[in-house]
C-alpha cells in the first residue's frame, strides 16, 4: 500500500516536472501546475465540489456539508426513537404486520396465486397508510417453475428416507412413480470431479458434498453442478444443501443449465445425509439411491407487479433524484419466505409509513419498490429498470435494499464512489443511537438493485447485520416468522427510514460512480 | 432447610430425655446414649462401616478409605492419557468404531433386520476386542410398530407441506390415500384444552403446541394428548415437536393409549409449524390439514438380544458384585440413532476394551451390557433383569449408562443412598484430570438401569455432559454421527473406565440404597 502511493507520487512529481519543462512559455501557469501536484496528498482526479477522497484514502469534506449532514442527528434521534424501544410509538408494529402477511400468504413463489393476492394486499395496506403514487408496476414472467411431488429414498447400504429439495428451474424425473433408481458417485469437490472418467460417472447420481466454506464459494456446486455432471453422463445430481449448519433441513435456490448438455434432475440434500453418503462412498461401498421429482416448467407467460409507493419530495420533482428503499416480495415455495425476503421488504415500506406519520417530507422522493420474482429470474427488477430507461437519466440518487436478513444491525455495505463512501463515513455517524457504525465498501449482497443498476453507476446501499445464522434458514421451511426478532426487525427499519431520510434530503446527490 | 433441621435435633434431644428417665436404673447408659444424641451433628440412622453422611450433609470417610481412593490417582490418569489427547493411544478410535456400525446399520429400530445384524456385529467385535464372556441375551419384543409412508399438508388457510414424524405406536390414518381430512384446534396446554367443550372438539386434529420449557414437562403433551383428545372426539393429534430449536425438524417418540379411548393417529410437527398453526388459529382462521400415516403394529413375536460382554473380576466370582456399563444399541427409525445411542454404547464397551488392553483387571467384574428394545418397550432391560432376578441377590453392586449425549462431559449424576454420595465425592475428585468435578445427585436420566434396578436400590450413575444441544437432536433424523464429537465422545469413554475400574477394584461395594 505504502509502495503504491510512493510510486504515485514519484509518477505525479516526474510528469509535472516534464509539465513544467513544456510549459516554460508560461512560467507561471506551469509554477502553480506544479505546486498543486505537490502538496503532501494529491486531489483525486474526479474532484467534487464539496466532498472527495485524497489519494491517501482521506476524505476531504467542505465543512459546510459536514456541519450540514450532522445537522440530522436530532432528526435522526427523533426517527430511532419513534421506531426502537419498548416506549416506542412504532415499536413492533413493523413485525406485526409483517407477520400478518406472512401468516396470511405463506410462501410467494413465482407464479403462484399466494404472490398475486399477497402483492394486492400490500398495496392495500400502503394506500392505507397514506403513502403517495402507490401503484404496481406489470411484470411478465415466462415459464414458471412447480416444484411437483418429490421424495428420494437411500436404497443401499440400507434403507431410509432421504429429505431433498429439488432445485428451482431443474427438470422433474419423468418416468412416473419409479423415478430414477442409480448408483452415487460422492465427490467433495469439482476438481475431484474432474479427474473422474466419463464412464465411471455415466449413469450415476453424481453427489456434490463440498465442505462449507462461504456461500459465494458454494454456489458454484448449486447452481452448476448439474451441467457438470450431465456433462460426464450422470443421470441426476444431489447437492449439499447451503448452510453451514443443519438439523436434517434441505435448502433449495436455482440450477443453472447449460446449452447443449442434457438437463438432468437436480436436488439438495441435507448436510447430515450428504456427508452420510461421502462417508459410505469413501469406505468403498455402494450408495443406491431412489430419486422421484415431479418438477416441471409450465410454459406460457404469467402477470406478476413490483410494488411501489411514495412519499414525495418537497423540492425536488417526484422522478428526479429519488431515493429507493427496497426488498423483494416473492420468496421460494419452502418456508414462508420471511426473513428472505417478507421482513426486508417490510422494513423497506414501513420506513416510508413512518417518516409519513412522523411528518418528515424529504427534499427528494422516498420511493418503496417491492420486487417480484427475484429468487427465480429478476423479472421484476430487470423489467422495471427497461421501463425506467427512457425517463430523466437522473430519476435515481441512491438505492437501498435488504436482502440478507433482518438480524440486529451493525453497519451498511455501500456501492459506490469514493466520493460516496467519504460522504456515507459522515452519515453513518449519524447511526451511533442503533449502534450502527461500520461501513464496508464495497456492498456484495444488495440482490435486485445491485443486479439493475450497478452498471450505471448508481450508488447503492444495504443494512450489514449479525446475519450469522442466515443460511441456517435460507430457501427452506425453517425460514418462518419465529426467526424474524421484532426488535431487530425495528432496528431496521429504523436504519432505511434514517438513512432514506437523511440521503433524500441533504443539499447533495450522493456522487455516483 | 434450617427449620427442619432444628426440629429434628429437637426431636432426637426430647427422644434421648425419655430414654433417659426409662432407662434410669442403668444410669450409665442413659448418660451414654444421651451423649450420643447431643454432638452438634448426629450420626445418620444407617451408618456405613467406613462411610456415612452426617445429619449435616457432611460426609464422614474412614481415612484409610480415603487414602485407597485417592491412591487410584495415577492409575485414572494412565486411563486417561491412554484415552484422551491427540497422543493416546486409543484416541479417537471410540469414534471411528462407532461411525463403521453407524454407517453400516443406520437406524435400528426394535423388530428391523439392522437391529438384528447390528447386535451380531457388536457380538464380533467384542470376542476380537478379547473381551470374555460374550455373548448375546435374548428378549421376545410383542407386536412391534412400522412407520410406513406417512405425509401431512395444510390445505387452508393455504397449501403448504407439513413435516410430520408419526409418534411411536400410533395407529395409520386407515382409509388408504384419502388420510384424514380436518380442521385443526390449535391449544397451547392441557388446561386450555380442558375448558373446550367436547361439540368444539369432536371431528377435528388437535394440535398441542406447548411453549418448549424442559423435556419431561412437555412429554405428556407427546405420551398422552392422543388419548387427551380422543377422549373429546379428535380424530387426529398432533404435537409439537420436543426441542427447544428447530430448523423445520420433526422429532418422533413414543405414544401411549389409554383402555377404553379410541385410538387415534398421532404425529410430532416441527416447532415452526406448530407456532404457525397456533398464529393462525388465535387470529380466527379457518386451518385446515391432510393428514396420511401408514403407521402400523405388526402382531405377533419377534426376537432381539441384549448385548454382554465382561472384563471378568480378579478376586470375586464373575457374577457377584458386578459393575455395569452400559447404553443401548437400538433406535427410533429416523436419523441414525449415534447420539441416541450408539455414541454411549459405544462409551461403554470401549471403555472395557481400552481396561483389557491397559492390563487393568479390576478385582470386580466390570459388565458392558448393550440393551435392545430402550426405545419402545424397554423389553431388553425388563426381560434382563427377570432373567438375573434369581440369581445371587449381590450380583450387582453398581450400574452406570449413558443415554443423554456423549458431549463434553463435567459431572457425574447419581442414584444411591447417602454414603453412595460420599463415596463418589471423592471418587469424581479422582476425574479432575478430564475437567469433570461435578456430582448431582438425584440422577434422573439413567434409562434402562433406572427402570430397572430402582426398585433394588442398586446405585447407579451416569455422566453429566455440556448436552444442551442433546434435544436440538433427539429423536429425528439429524441424529447422525456429525454430531457426535470425536474427542468428547473419547473423555465419556474415559469417564466410563476410570469410575469402572475404581468401583469394581475398591475394598468396599457401594452402599445400597
Amino acid at each position: 500500500m505504502i509502495k503504491i502511493f510512493v510510486q504515485n507520487i514519484a509518477v505525479k512529481f516526474s510528469q509535472s516536472i516534464d509539465t513544467h519543462r513544456k510549459m516554460n512559455q508560461y512560467p507561471y501557469i506551469g509554477f502553480i501546475l506544479f505546486l498543486s501536484a505537490v502538496p503532501l496528498c494529491f486531489p483525486n482526479h474526479k474532484p467534487h465540489s464539496s466532498i472527495h477522497m485524497d489519494i491517501c484514502g482521506h476524505c476531504v469534506i467542505a465543512p459546510a456539508l459536514r456541519r450540514e449532514i450532522r445537522s440530522y442527528a436530532p432528526t435522526v434521534q427523533r426517527i430511532i426513537d419513534s421506531i426502537v424501544g419498548t416506549d416506542a410509538p412504532f415499536a413492533g408494529d413493523t413485525w406485526r404486520s409483517c407477520n400478518d402477511f406472512v401468516d396470511k400468504f405463506g410462501p410467494r413463489p413465482t407464479g403462484s396465486p399466494a404472490l398475486a393476492h399477497s402483492i394486492a394486499a400490500v398495496l392495500s395496506d400502503m394506500r392505507d397508510a397514506g403513502l403517495e403514487n402507490v401503484h404496481a408496476e406489470p411484470v411478465i414472467v415466462s415459464d414458471f417453475w412447480e416444484r411437483g411431488h418429490e421424495s428420494a429414498e437411500l436404497l443401499q447400504p440400507f434403507r431410509r428416507q432421504l429429505r431433498i429439495a429439488g432445485l428451482g428451474t431443474s427438470v422433474g424425473t419423468d418416468d412416473g412413480a419409479t423415478g430414477i433408481v442409480a448408483d452415487v458417485l460422492t465427490v467433495e469437490t469439482f476438481t475431484e470431479f474432474d479427474r473422474l472418467n466419463d464412464d465411471v460417472v455415466c449413469g450415476k447420481i453424481v453427489l456434490f458434498a463440498p465442505q462449507w466454506t462461504t456461500y459465494p464459494d458454494m454456489l458454484d456446486y448449486r447452481e452448476h453442478g448439474a451441467a457438470v455432471a450431465a456433462a460426464k453422463g450422470a443421470v441426476a445430481v444431489l447437492v449439499r444443501s447451503l448452510t453451514p449448519v443443519s438439523l436434517g433441513l434441505p435448502h433449495t435456490g436455482l440450477v443453472s443449465y447449460r446449452k447443449g448438455i442434457p438437463k438432468i434432475p437436480a436436488a439438495a440434500v441435507t448436510v447430515e445425509d450428504a456427508q452420510e453418503m461421502l462417508r459410505l462412498c469413501r469406505q468403498g461401498r455402494r450408495v443406491r439411491v431412489r430419486l422421484q421429482m415431479g418438477a416441471r416448467t409450465v410454459p406460457g407467460k404469467r402477470l406478476t407487479h413490483n410494488v411501489i409507493a411514495e412519499l414525495q419530495g418537497s423540492r425536488f420533482p417526484a422522478a428526479e433524484s429519488v431515493c429507493v428503499v427496497s426488498g423483494h416480495l416473492d420468496s421460494w415455495d419452502l418456508g414462508q419466505g420471511a426473513q428472505d425476503d417478507a421482513a426486508g421488504a417490510f422494513a423497506a415500506w414501513k420506513a416510508v409509513e413512518y417518516l409519513r406519520r412522523l411528518g418528515l417530507r424529504a427534499r427528494r422522493t422516498i420511493r418503496a419498490i417491492l420486487w417480484t420474482d427475484e429468487e427465480q429470474q429478476y423479472a421484476g427488477v430487470y423489467q422495471y429498470r427497461e421501463a425506467h430507461r427512457h425517463g430523466d437519466a437522473n430519476e435515481f440518487n441512491f438505492m437501498m435494499e435488504s436482502d440478507m436478513g433482518t438480524f440486529e444491525p451493525f453497519g451498511l455495505e455501500l456501492w459506490g464512489s469514493s466520493e460516496a463512501k467519504c460522504l456515507f463515513a459522515e452519515i453513518v455517524q449519524l447511526l451511533r443511537p442503533l449502534n450502527v457504525t461500520e461501513l464496508r465498501e464495497p456492498a456484495e449482497s444488495l440482490a435486485d438493485v445491485e443486479v439493475g443498476w450497478k452498471v450505471r453507476g448508481i450508488p447503492m446501499a444495504g443494512p450489514l447485520s449479525r446475519n450469522e445464522r442466515y443460511y441456517w434458514y435460507h430457501h427452506s421451511t425453517a425460514d418462518t416468522m419465529q426467526v424474524v426478532d421484532s426488535g431487530d426487525l425495528d432496528r431496521n427499519t429504523a436504519l432505511f427510514a434514517a438513512v432514506a431520510f437523511v440521503v433524500a434530503d441533504l443539499s447533495v446527490n450522493v456522487p455516483r460512480k
